[in-house]
């Protein structure tokens, strides 16, 4: 609330640019056009825009099984009876789960990380929701762990940590591919993909 | 309000994703990032957030004088004392005022059009602040009009409109210079720059 009060009785344009200014990817100009932009769009717009980011807040929680964001405790995945609860995927964040559902290959449930780990920012294992996944392993029946963190430093040490985790429980434990994308050109692949993707080959 | 109405059923993530992505150099997936970002990142933010852009709305209106966009009105400039109110230097938009008022140069007032013509999109004549200019000439005693639009087609026409306009006033009509930028290489600038740096040419 002291920020609050501290933006009352300074510019407002100049307050807004700053708040503007910290989300992600929003710079010094961006913020000011986009302030410029709301004065020049009419009250209606900034009134909802204002109203729309107070619900968001409002009324998005996290879901008390699987962690993933939503309106009604449990969410709409975790409720679907379509859906398999035995295999559960582990992402880091929302949007991977989003990205995960756009392919409608997926019909198992999820767990959402909130974050992977990184210990010289103190991301920490207990930073993470890797309790609420332990817990769900001991009480619900779950056959399969596919771990999907990101193929990053961070994403595959986290998967990792988890793999040995899991070994105390009797679950299958499995890591998505990491290879050359669909489409990609082996000529213009990083090192570190290439290399990935000899290492995961298949018999066909 | 029939527009925060329908949001109040939306889901709130889709929905102030929609809204965010309607400023200016936002589009669909970096709206996504600021939405979860405003989720991650507490609730005070958001709010704050929220109160800044209701503020800014609420409390910026236009200076009766020169149309600047001010939370007193007559604005700052207008009322300074130490300005010379015979200059005024037309130009755009507020922005485009800053940008002036950055170079510590100019000690005159302005007068802010918001907008410039562009009959095409229907940006005529008398959506811009030109008949507050008129009236302006009129009542106070103004010796010089500084046309700062921009040197692009839309503010070379509004200038010359203005300057067609501007006859019928006892008023001496000046337009900034348009040229090759400081620190600029010959090699590099385009065309147009080049030729109207050549038009423009002065003795030395």
């Amino acid at each position: 609330m002291r920020e609050a009060k501290e933006a009352a009785s300074r510019d407002p344009i100049r307050n807004l640019i700053d708040l503007m200014a910290r989300l992600p990817g929003v710079g010094e100009k961006s913020a000011t056009r986009m302030a410029f932009a709301l004065l020049g769009n009419g009250k209606e717009y900034a009134y909802t825009l204002a109203d729309g980011i107070r619900q968001l807040v409002d009324r998005i929680q996290l879901c008390s099984r699987c962690c993933n964001l939503t309106e009604e405790d449990p969410c709409s995945i975790c409720c679907d009876p379509d859906r398999d609860p035995a295999i559960v995927c582990v992402i880091e964040n929302v949007p991977d789960l989003l990205a995960i559902e756009r392919t409608h290959e997926y019909r198992g449930i999820y767990h959402v990380l909130h974050g992977a780990l990184a210990p010289l920012e103190g991301i920490t294992p207990d930073k993470l929701r890797i309790q609420d996944l332990l817990e769900r392993l001991e009480k619900e029946d779950i056959q399969e762990v596919i771990l999907a963190t990101n193929p990053t430093v961070e994403g595959d040490s986290t998967a990792l940590y988890l793999r040995n985790v899991l070994r105390d429980f009797p679950v299958r434990v499995t890591r998505i591919a990491s290879g050359v994308p669909m489409g990609g050109d082996l000529e213009y692949i990083d090192r570190a993909t290439l290399s990935r993707a000899l290492q995961g080959r298949r018999e066909l």
